[in-house]
Formats: structure tokens, C-alpha cells, sequence
């Protein structure tokens, strides 16, 4: 089958390697119809982190084609989506609603690879989730936000703590931002703050339901949020950058008591000041989604059309042109790459 | 009046200075009757803050002697209990539970001092809570305790989101430490591990509650905790220490999904690796205690004689003997100090 190989930062290929196979009796093996490029994808891609011949993608829509004998919740032909942790939702860490931490759990990206054309899906029951049937094709990109970046942004919004009424900022203007925005609103939020300076990803903020933007940033766009806010901060802010600065515009723009749901991803390095940490009295919560938890709930949104976080993917492709994709995410003139197969 | 003056690291007098008085209606002047010495006194007494010619205290009780005209609350002669800091109680912060935090807030140990035989409390009716009557003489040690220590150990298992049958680890053996073990027994936790290697320490820390102890420090410490919870660590975490290695202790001992409470006041310096952070998948949460939202109901417990956290104080000294006291608690020689008026 083909699939996409990361050989070293900034070098990305399709290339052919071995189709996957039941090894488990908890596997599935899916053909994948739908992947795409996560903005965490550009931090190999920019050495960042290192990277070595890597298979790519942790994003997918499918098809089940073959089931391990212990897989109970899932036929052969179900259209699925997978979230991009491997889990058992079993757990006790499961049950708990942190499937992207289970006891069992692995990332997709580091073994299997979505971008490509089929995958062996482990504990196939606690990490796939059966639509209610085949997807009509507008739906796709909405579909396939669920699988991460949609999730991903809920899961910030829920690890603030947004709730019906509450004054919520998010920090970052990437998918994974603007999908914090449209959670916020679905949670109930009443006043959602975006800081961008986008002029194109402030339009998309506001269509998912921002009400204010701010454009300043640091120091200057916490004290901004603090003037709209009576001086006392939003009661929640979604961090979806994973640097220090961005962390901090989060807690400095966040009132004593309040929440800042942290879900960019910080590499080694990226460090919170606790002396400021201690001062500021905001909960701080967040690492990699437990997407699987709200995967139902998400799929039946967007499959009664009631929410459209497919307008986050302004460029789609085929999984051959994948490099292309990678380019123009890195050089921003795309937000999110969706790949077809 | 007399009060505690510290001169400069190390240096700690008795000193005449002049007697407070109701500036604002909201005022009201207490005659001091019991205060103490807390472990973060030991910050400027050893240099760790600078200090220069700075009156100390901020854990009290008292007698009210004069009310302003607008306090509502309390009456002359009223034996109350006070928070180290200063609230209307009344603000959004506060009303959300922040009161360490108020909109008009101030540390009582900045510019008030209540290692004194006076102090003139602002905002009296939102940072002072009368007692039901003339306390008896056995039970001044732990309604001295409420003032803070016993508050911030409260808050501490309170941001560990500490309930009925949690498993709880407790990093720091000082008197907030083991407060927060009393405080984990209270709300209901069914398994809670000191982390000591203070025989005494250990001791009361077995008397307020604790189940296990765990000699083990730093990562061994954190591993012996997982080992003993499933291998999957606490749900809650007490951090009462304040310095880096406290702090990812308890993170790492504690289970994805888990809380961290930190009530440690970190300095300038001590950073939190995100990274780590968000790999850990932890909530966090801390800063200076809202005493306030819990007096009422720790005052009602300490006088009903269900709890006991006076016994903390390992050492009594007049207020004249003060320096003999902060160089007890330096020492380690004791827990902490009361000191009588």
C-alpha cells in the first residue's frame, strides 16, 4: 500500500510499504478514505523534534475491512472514525474519560501512520466509532475534524471549563483554536474572545462564534481581555499554541479562580513560572485529548448538520501530493490540508 | 503597642510601634490574643526574599475593640478568627470563592503585621468571622490553626479535588502538609500517603489520617506511589512545599486525569517543564489560600471538637520571645510556633 514517510524534517514522500494485517484479536485493519496533516505534524517537519524515516497521519476516516475475533462493537463495511490515541475504554484511566492516557494506549502517529491507505487499528472497539451509516461527501471535512483537531479543540474548551454563560478566550488562531471557538459556543458560552490578527481566520472565528477579537498580543492582549472583562479576565481561556508565551497570555488574561485549558502541544523547554502560577490562582489542565470520549457526541452533531467544523480544511489533495500539503501548512497559506485517498 | 519587626534576614525584634486605628468605615480594630509564626516567615528569615524592616504575622485571633461605622458583622467584644488576607467578601472573585484574591484584597502580612498586640483589619466583615462565644483555653491552639495552616492545608485537598474514598499522596511534612492530611480524612479520602521521613512527623500525620507513608523522595518516591495504587498513581495530589522537585513529586505520583493541589508558595525560579505537564495530563491547581470561604465551617468543626489541628504547634512562646521562635521553626526543632499574648 502506499503511505506517507517523513524522511527526515521538511522531506515528505508517498511511498509504498507492507499492507497491514490482523495481529491482535482486539485489531481491525481499515481502509482509510479520509486522512489529513495535524498542525503538531510541523514540529518534525521543522526539526523541532527530531525525525527519521517516520510513517505520518494519526487523522482518519475509514472503512473496516477485516475484524480480530475479540472485536464485538464493529462489522466489516462500518464507516468509522478513530480518535489519534489507541485505547481500550475499558480503563480504569478509561472509565475515568483520559482514554488518551488508557494503560494500553499508543499515539497512531508513532507506529501505524494514517496518511495512507490502509492501518491496523488496535482495541479496535475502544478506539473506533461507527457512523450511523456511509457519510453523504459534503460531510467529510466535518467528519474528519472529529478525529482530532475538532476534539482536540473541544477537549481545551471542556478543560476550561466553559460552560452555559461563561467568558472564554482562546489563545491561537490554528484549527485547533478555531475548533475551541466553535466548542465554546456549543458549550454555552456568552462571550467568546479570539485572538488572531488573521484577517481570514478571524472571519472563520467569528462564523463559529466568537464575539470579540483581539489582536493584541503577550502582555498587551491579557491586558486588553482584562478591560473587556470588568479588570478581572475571562472565567476561561483555551491555550492552543504550546509555548511559554502563549501559556502565560492564557493565564495572565484569566481571572483568580478561573481555567485555562492548555492543548498546544509544549515541547522540551517550554516552561510555566509557578512563582506567577501561584499568584495568578487559575486551574490549569490539558495534554493530548481524550478525543474518544467525545467522538459520539461529535459525530451525531455534525451528522445532523448542526455544527460545520469542516471549513477549518482550506485545502484538499490527494495522499500522493502530501508534501504539498505539509508546504503550505508550514508556510501558513493553508490552515489545515485534508488528504484524499 | 508591641509587634514583631524583621530587620533584615535572620534578625527578628519586639519593637514599639504606634497603636492602629479605624481609617475607613469598613475598618476594625482587634486586640490580638494568640498569633504564630508560619513556615513562609521562613523566606525572608533566610534570605530567600529580601526584607528590610518588615512587621510579620498574618495569622490571628482576637477581640474586637472598635468597629467603623459601616461594619456590619461584628460587634465590640466579639472573639473572631481572621484570614491572612483581606476580603469584602462580597466581589465577583470572592463570591466565586476567591477571596484570596478579592478585588480589594491585600496580604495581611504586608503592611499589617499581627505578631502584635493590635492590628487594624480593613474590609472587617468579609476577612474576619466572629466565634460562637468565648473560646476555651484548650481549643485557642487549633482555632489558631483555622487562621491559615489549617485553611491552606483545607485548600490544598480542595483544589486535589479530594472526596469521598480518593486515593491521595501529601508531598511536604510541614504543618500544611499534615493539615492537608487532616483535610483529606475530613472530606472523605479513603486512602492517603504521607510523604515523610520525620518520625514524629510521620506520627501525626498518622494520627490526622494517614494510612501509608512513603519515605521514598523524587522520582522513587513517585514510583513507590504508583506501585501502590494499581500502578496508575493518586487521583489527588497535596503539594506543600513549593520548590520544583515538590511539585513534579507530586505530579508524578499522581494518575492521568488526577488533580494537584499546590499550596507551596513557589519562588521566583521554580518553572514547571510543560512538556512534562502535558504529558502527565494532570489538572493543577493552587495559590494562596481563600481561608475565608472555609473559616465558618473549620471554626464550627474545631469547636465541636471533631477536629484537632492545634496540635501542630510543637512550641509555645510568649510574643517577646518571637526570634527564639522563627529560630526553633529554622531549625526544624519545631513545627511551628505559638506565640501568646
Amino acid at each position: 500500500m502506499r503511505g506517507v514517510i517523513m524522511e527526515s524534517a521538511g522531506v515528505v514522500r508517498v511511498e509504498e510499504r507492507d499492507d497491514p494485517r490482523i495481529i491482535e484479536p482486539t485489531d481491525a485493519v481499515i481502509r482509510i478514505t479520509t486522512t489529513c496533516i495535524c498542525g503538531s505534524d510541523l514540529w518534525p517537519y521543522r526539526g523541532v523534534v527530531p525525525v527519521h524515516h517516520q510513517v505520518m497521519g494519526h487523522e482518519y476516516l475509514g472503512v473496516v475491512e477485516q475484524i480480530g475475533s475479540a472485536v464485538t462493537t464493529l462489522h466489516v463495511g462500518d464507516h468509522v472514525v478513530g480518535s489519534f490515541c489507541i485505547s481500550d475504554n475499558t480503563c480504569e484511566i478509561c472509565r475515568a474519560g483520559y482514554q488518551s492516557r488508557c494503560v494500553h494506549g499508543e499515539f497512531v502517529s508513532q507506529h501505524i501512520g494514517t496518511q495512507a491507505e490502509k492501518a491496523r487499528i488496535p482495541y479496535a472497539d475502544g478506539t473506533l466509532v461507527a457512523m450511523p451509516g456511509k457519510p453523504d461527501a459534503d460531510l467529510i471535512p466535518s467528519l474528519m475534524a472529529t478525529s482530532d483537531v475538532l476534539g482536540t479543540g473541544w477537549f481545551g474548551a471542556v478543560a476550561a471549563g466553559v460552560g452555559k454563560g461563561s467568558s472564554v478566550a482562546v489563545v491561537g488562531d490554528g484549527a485547533v483554536g478555531l475548533m475551541a471557538v466553535l466548542a465554546a459556543k456549543q458549550l454555552g458560552a456568552e462571550r467568546i474572545i479570539a485572538m488572531s490578527r488573521h484577517p481570514e481566520r478571524q472571519q472563520l472565528a467569528r462564523e463559529y462564534g466568537a464575539t470579540d477579537i483581539v489582536e493584541e498580543r503577550g502582555d498587551a492582549g491579557a491586558e486588553r481581555i482584562k478591560q473587556m472583562t470588568g479588570g478581572l479576565g475571562v472565567q476561561c481561556a483555551v491555550e492552543a499554541v504550546g509555548t511559554e508565551q502563549s501559556l502565560m497570555q492564557a493565564v495572565d488574561a484569566t481571572r483568580p479562580g478561573g481555567h485555562v485549558g492548555f492543548v498546544g502541544v509544549a515541547h522540551e523547554g517550554v516552561a510555566l513560572p509557578m512563582d506567577k502560577m501561584f499568584a495568578a490562582e487559575v486551574h490549569l489542565f490539558g495534554g493530548p485529548a481524550p478525543v474518544r470520549r467525545f467522538l459520539p457526541e461529535l459525530i451525531q452533531l455534525v451528522w445532523d448538520r448542526k455544527i460545520n467544523p469542516g471549513k477549518v480544511f482550506d485545502l484538499t489533495l490527494p495522499l500522493e501530493r502530501a508534501a504539498e500539503g505539509y508546504k503550505a501548512m508550514d508556510e501558513r497559506t493553508a490552515i489545515k490540508v485534508l488528504l484524499t485517498l
